[in-house]
């Protein structure tokens, strides 16, 4: 029998869950860092288990549409392509519990600098990953283009930071373990935003059905 | 009409192939640094469109197969974990171009200290994810295993040069920029042993038919 619309619905709505709690999670884990508040930090880490279930869940229901019915050539990329972007969800998830791990560590000493870029990089993020996924469920192919176009928005926020570090670092030697901890703060929402590219990426490729990752030798 | 063998069989080759072409860049980045091998680093950066090349071809030979057979329980998951595990092979060759660039800069300036720590990191996940793909090419359960357990020894040799590198930028702010540069390359390190673990984890995944990924909450 083929997939019915329903499941292809049910199965939309499951990767919109995993995708919300994904956002909750990067905002949380910034918000820990940024508000020093060391118990949501603590909540985000715990919580990452209900995102992992969730990814295999998916998994399941994925697997089970494809053992069970005969998809079509446009559900079967839904189907094969939902697959593979909840692993990059629950992947961006792990993120955000590197940056809690890392704000318990930093709150326990005092703050090197008010937090400026850090924060704009998780909302560009946070928004990356939504478009992603809104670009996923609507068939947008606009939306996913500009969500590439956004990763180098993120990439040169994770220079300056670094930057910065480097110049805090030179002028007071003490600083070096808390400048070294931001800037993997700064590294994993880089991060993020590479795992929402490539979110971006495969939507484009399942519209198209055709190739528009790795476009180019590069 | 169900799946031949012979589909399966050369499904796996070019899995094997993709993961021989891996293993290599991972190598060649490493010992471009080692060696102080610009023109090698420049190879690596080169050749990865022929990784990213071979990783869309076995995409598309698991949507033909998915579309046009009709996969029983074991190859419908041998085909699923396939399409997962290679886009965690092509994001090992990214981490190795990551590589070979921060060589390109590292090799412009006078060597920091003989590394010690980074090629043994480098073989250690080599192996894994040598080891990861014979996993699933061959069922191999507790092999998967054993790649999972080796994961720790390249987080612990990561936290060595991190703190190896603290050291000497305390003690020299002049080599700050090369210490983080260096400190970069072992992350990149640390980020492969983690997408080897990834498949490991896919791989006991397929073979047991449930859930080993995410165990237990955090």
């Amino acid at each position: 029998m083929p997939v019915r619309a329903e499941e292809i619905e049910h199965l939309r709505e499951m990767v919109i869950r995993m995708a919300s709690m994904v956002e909750a999670a990067i905002r949380d884990s910034v918000r820990s860092l940024v508000d020093r508040d060391s118990e949501l930090a603590q909540r985000v880490i715990e919580g990452d288990h209900k995102i992992n279930a969730l990814d295999v869940q998916i998994d399941e229901e994925c697997i089970k549409l494809l053992a069970l019915m005969q998809p079509m050539a446009k559900d079967l990329r839904f189907i094969t392509t939902a697959m593979k972007i909840t692993t990059d969800l629950e992947r961006i998830a792990d993120n955000a519990v590197n940056i809690s791990e890392r704000a318990l560590d930093l709150n326990r000493y005092p703050i090197l600098k008010p937090y400026i870029d850090i924060p704009r990089m998780s909302r560009i993020a946070q928004g990356m990953v939504r478009d992603a996924i809104d670009a996923f469920i609507r068939y947008d192919k606009k939306l996913a283009v500009d969500v590439i176009m956004r990763d180098d928005e993120v990439d040169d926020l994770n220079e300056a930071v670094f930057e910065e570090l480097i110049t805090i670092m030179r002028r007071n030697p003490d600083t070096i373990d808390r400048a070294v901890q931001v800037s993997y703060v700064s590294k994993y929402l880089e991060r993020i935003a590479d795992h929402a590219t490539n979110i971006a990426e495969m939507v484009i490729y399942m519209i198209e059905g055709r190739i528009v990752r790795h476009t180019a030798p590069q």
